[in-house]
């Protein structure tokens, strides 16, 4: 297994990160995850600007270009012959010894880049079956905007569904609801598609991106505005969105059912729209 | 320079940190820094409780007593030779690839821990002239009790200080103000010290505990409450505390003079004391 460890492909073996890594001591870097299917990374260019993004919020110079960036992905994918699965990658701000938290002078510091991959097979059993989840307070940061390594608020999160047998906790701050913990969270009702608003609450979901497009131009009825936790849990449909989720219903919460507890006709039309719209950019899904 | 890697002392040039440790992806781990004066470590008993309270509420499973840790870290001490300077350590849940925001199995993960050591003289020059800080939108997650290494919100704080020239930021939340970056805030009115009890909204500093007793031995009135962020801005004396800062004054606020714009009495006062119960543990200082 080949990864890359700043600009080049390596042995997995070979990299060492340094104890001072500021992505070690701060948690200091931002990340992304890209799925790919058939060898073909989805929504590649949607990814790599949010890291972009990402980093012009947290003054960190990108040490490459996009295009750069996003050849060198597409290399490792291919290197280590992924058809369907994952390609994680962060970059961090590097080691800024002597410790501070101060961002160190970028002139004297250079970013850490990693990146590996894994299988990751479509989990179409899950996906027909939907999952569990748990509604908990958002203790999250003010920036959920910035895809971050400084995800010890979104892991307390995700403990806490799995320690009732939940896949996923959906977050609400002051009554409002705003995301799980590493998916977007969406709710229907009376035919109508609720999902959170873009801001410092939610991160942008790069499916959430899609899935407003495809629902929108299917020509159903899409609000992008807040709802809350009442809202959601007399929702006729809830589900959750993420990379390797795509459209994945939510089936009871808390422990009572999401409607007749099964998955509904808005979600699986969803699922069908999102499908469709990966096999157009990747090709038919296996 | 020698460093702590798992239970042993090596070289620092020897320890290899792996990309997926969940430290580096995750922010998931735990930090602690400890001053050491004339060798001797000051309020390590403190420190080390606080990382074990800190491990239960993230449900980390200690890789050691708390008297295991603590011969550790002083051998480290010995060994680098350290005189007056700072141990830092943390410890990470590990490498629990595949990557998952959920915990792992415990059974199946070993922890990381890491220590370094460096010399850092008093710096008296500044402790007596003070330091201007600014006031900030406190953006962190609300468990600001866990001192854990997803620090991107504070360093984001702190980089709003430097941008201007100041040298921290004193962060209010909803019109409160709470602590600073890297350091709690105190104030001073009408004789009267304040300072944001402990909770959910700021670390239990270490230091913070110290001024508190001596104060109170001292018979100066000290009240743990709530201040507003218009409070701060009338107050006499302004100070922030950390284990490195000790009892640094905050001579300006924003760009305006704290009272007269000179360091106070009870800041000074404060600072006298605490300079004898180091000096009562560690012996007199240099």
């Amino acid at each position: 297994m080949k990864v890359i460890w700043n600009k080049e492909i390596v042995d997995r073996a070979s990299v060492k990160i340094d104890l001072e890594d500021r992505g070690y001591q701060f948690g200091d870097g931002l990340y992304e995850v890209i799925r790919a299917y058939n060898g073909t990374l989805f929504t590649i260019d949607e990814h790599i600007d949010r890291m972009f993004r990402g980093a012009d919020k947290i003054d960190l110079k990108m040490p490459f270009t996009k295009e750069e960036l996003k050849q060198l992905i597409i290399s490792l994918i291919k290197e280590n012959q992924i058809d369907t699965g994952n390609i994680y990658f962060q970059l961090t701000r590097g080691n800024g010894s002597p410790r501070n938290h101060a961002y160190p002078d970028p002139e004297k510091v250079t970013p850490v880049f990693t990146a590996s991959t894994t299988v990751v097979p479509r989990d179409a059993v899950l996906m027909s079956k939907g999952v569990a989840a748990i509604t908990i307070p958002d203790m999250r940061w003010l920036h959920c905007d910035i895809k971050s390594i400084s995800l010890l608020g979104n892991v307390m999160a995700k403990h806490e569904a799995h320690k009732v047998g939940a896949f996923e906790a959906i977050q609400h701050r002051d009554g409002i609801v705003t995301e799980a913990s590493s998916s977007n969270s969406w709710m229907i009702k009376d035919d109508v598609i609720y999902t959170h608003p873009d801001g410092n609450l939610i991160l942008a979901g790069i499916t959430k991106l899609v899935i407003l497009k495809i629902a929108r131009e299917a020509g159903l009825k899409v609000k992008e505005e807040p709802y809350t936790l009442e809202q959601l849990k007399q929702a006729d449909e809830v589900f959750i969105s993420s990379t390797t989720l795509e459209v994945m219903p939510v089936v009871t919460l808390d422990g009572a059912s999401v409607g007749d507890g099964k998955v509904g006709p808005i979600v699986t039309k969803l699922q069908e729209l999102y499908a469709q719209e990966v096999t157009r950019v990747c090709g038919e899904l296996v």
